[in-house]
């Protein structure tokens, strides 16, 4: 069994040339991400750069060169936008370049998180403690990466099933349970946990969604008395689900309270912390999030306002053995071994959905390391007092109208102008938004609170400067002025 | 609302100290993979490396630089060791430069595939394409990348099962369906489809393990039966998942046959291809996989045999109406618009459980476009052909045993030297392991078939050549011959 002419590899043929292209590429990304400002922050598309991605399947090799020209040409110029300083669209972070730069790394070394006696898995573990020690929970507290806080919010429902369960549900299925589990949120949650119920097969009538006070937040009265009625109509209630920072408009619900609610009715406690977990980092702000660490997990996300590139999510569990018996499954060719890269005291693998997992920690490490965690709290803080500030503006400002109160770093508020009706100012502002991203000036997204809709500006941006946010009010003003004049 | 002095950011202050730091990991990391083979497979992590992870939080600073030399002095060294020519344990890809690239440029444009409108979906859509362009499924089909086939098959489940549901699962959840719905496999299929019908709510039990003929292949006629014996009983057979091949043995169902079988019983046919659905590339073998083209939907890795770089995954459902029915969920902050970002058509978060996506299709397009396809499937007839080698020398070997029929590449075999007991054999096996991986020789797996140890090679590797098997041979009689020598 000797060398055979012509095998093949994925190598290149030509190291040096390869590496070249690679110097080209570090360049080439470093100039981009250092002339962000410069750039307007989004354009769409042109149909004839859309075209080109339609071509089929590549037999033929063009190689690493030529790919890597198509990016440049087709791919790097469109796109969402979400490096910039003035884009505070839906709920993104920037990401960095040291952060990217661990990206490369993890896939050079490419190991496969899932198990195995290898020191990323070290990184990872550390990893998690260290979002542990950002929350305050317990130090026997575990957890692991994942893809974001949709999966993170899913692994710790899927705990909560199992933990209350009276049946083995992992055998048995969630039919078997003698009395159905109910799940309680605000109506501000974010629509993923209305997925995860749905996925776990409870069906979305299993979520309760709470009334919220004129601040946005939970309703305690309104969650005992919710339970109470399940209770007394024969279900059971699971888990009860805190927003440490509401989508809608970064509303915290009262976590202390909600965990003293949880600990008296002996249900579950999560909370979904995708925005908000990390304000436990910012001195000027923490306290907003006290109570976080009670629950009995925490989804965070740290591709958010940590600002590492996507992606990157966490999800944390008080009771490391509920949350391994939701999830461990060792088939023979798994079995841990004493000694080798089959041993290891913990896998990965046995805690969440994945088996093969790459290497997202070592970005997130290098990060931490990088900046330390008290400058990202004072990140945190400083966007928070940027967004104080643009609400500040808009209250100030007739033809602006605030339109929800502002706890965290989302501002929602619109155009009104000389007023009208709640349809005519609805349409203006949806065109006024629009007209916002095709000017490449900023972008904010939207959201509908009462029926009005208005524009959304989430400020976790690493690059948000005052004078951003001046740029936003005049951009706004001289639109919607120009919209109201329209007929 | 003017710049504020003292705002931070977590750019660097020094671009072109960054830039340089840039370059360094560049080489650094081109050295590594072109060094690969040079080096021990795996070693283990000595605990005085171990002893550095347990550092906690970092508050203040210590650079990039600082940072960087960390991961050179404490990460690098210790790696799984799947990148190395000798490595064939479990079943992995190696990954390449140009792949690991990909990363590092899809973390610094770093957008979020849940949706809008920017070219890096249509980059994702292109890509998910090509995929169901070498499957060979027609047209219509839809799909998603994902982390990995465990993602991808409990993506293709729940679609099945909201697609047979009678009634609206996703409101009313599993409880509500008037018979409990069954989904069938042989009992080679691969552990993460159990780990998906039991988070699906439906328990395990629902899941029948079909039994297989001596090829590990399952038996079409107990599956007709078990099919018929559920109806009679009240139950409702959902879907049925063929394995194109299976983890332990490369086994490949007859899919053909099990198309036709769901096409008779109105069943969903769902094929997890995570090891060989790419196999449909190869011109030597894609016979083997016929059928799978007559799936609903499929699950492949493109991590694995493609070696694309951690996290990489696929799946593909022809209807893409059902599969969007089962996730779709679009809260008012993401209502689409006629234009500007929040536009676009179809949003990838539609399709799957997670909102934000990272940019994984850029490491695919790159690597697609710079190898083109046709090598991707001559390096699988490579792997294949070594497998059939290695096969060929197993069985040629008096001292060596092959426990199950190679038909793709996963070799599983022992060391019986005169022969013992299966207690013998099997301790003496697993010992032989552990000191394969201590060596740092070869890394191969092991599983059990029947009863007995296997020491199991998958040779899912662009960079083995045929002297790295004859290496793993001397290695295994070695070792082998000195374990039999001791009491």
């Amino acid at each position: 069994m000797n060398e055979t002419p012509g095998e093949e590899t994925l190598d290149p043929e030509d190291w040096p040339q390869l590496r070249a292209l690679a110097h080209r590429a570090v360049d080439d990304a470093l100039d981009y991400l250092q002339q962000t400002r410069e750039r307007a922050v989004w354009r769409p598309t042109p149909p004839e750069v859309v075209a080109h991605f339609h071509a089929p399947l590549p037999h033929a090799p063009q190689g690493a060169a030529a790919a890597y020209q198509d990016f440049r040409d087709w791919v790097m110029p469109w796109q969402m936008g979400n490096t910039h300083p003035r884009f505070w669209g839906w709920y993104m972070g920037n990401g960095t370049a040291f952060g990217a730069l661990g990206d490369f790394l993890a896939a050079t070394v490419n190991p496969n998180m899932g198990g195995g006696n290898h020191v990323a898995n070290e990184v990872e573990t550390q990893v998690v403690d260290w979002c542990r020690q950002i929350v305050g929970m317990p130090p026997e507290t575990g957890g692991l990466l994942v893809s974001g806080a949709s999966m993170a919010n899913f692994v710790a429902m899927a705990v909560a099933r199992n933990h209350a369960a009276t049946v083995d549900v992992r055998a048995a299925g969630v039919a078997s349970l003698p009395r159905p589990l109910v799940f309680y949120a605000s109506t501000e949650v974010h629509s993923c946990l209305q997925k995860a119920i749905e996925l776990l097969g409870h069906g979305s009538r299993a979520f309760r969604r709470v009334a919220v006070d004129d601040s946005y937040r939970i309703d305690p009265e309104v969650l005992t008395r919710a339970i109470a009625a399940d209770r007394e109509a024969g279900a059971q209630p699971c888990a009860v689900i805190g927003n440490a920072g509401t989508i809608n408009t970064g509303a915290v619900d009262d976590l202390a309270k909600l965990a003293a609610i949880c600990h008296r009715e002996k249900l579950w406690f999560h909370v979904d912390g995708a925005i908000g977990a990390v304000v436990a980092l910012a001195p000027n702000h923490r306290q907003l999030v006290q109570g976080i660490e009670l629950a009995d997990s925490v989804a965070l996300d740290l591709h958010k306002w940590l600002h590492i590139p996507f992606e990157a999510g966490c999800v944390l569990v008080r009771d490391r053995k509920a949350h391994r018996a939701t999830f461990s499954l060792t088939p023979d060719y798994l079995k841990h071994a004493q000694r080798g890269l089959a041993s290891g005291a913990d896998w990965f693998s046995d805690y969440g959905l994945q088996l093969t997992r790459g290497f997202r920690a070592l970005k997130v490490w290098l990060s931490f390391k990088e900046h330390g965690l008290d400058k990202y709290g004072r990140l945190i803080d400083q966007n928070i007092a940027q967004a104080m500030r643009l609400a500040e503006f808009v209250r100030a400002e007739p033809e602006l109208e605030l339109l929800a109160p502002v706890s965290l770093n989302i501002v929602c508020f619109r155009y009104r102008g000389a007023g009208g009706s709640q349809a005519q100012l609805n349409a203006l502002n949806e065109e006024l938004l629009i007209r916002l991203h095709e000017s490449g000036v900023a972008v904010p997204s939207y959201t509908t609170l009462g029926g009005n809709y208005c524009l959304r500006a989430a400020i976790a941006n690493h690059r948000t400067r005052g004078a951003d946010l001046s740029l936003l009010i005049d951009a706004v003003l001289r639109g919607g002025r120009e919209l109201a004049r329209q007929p």
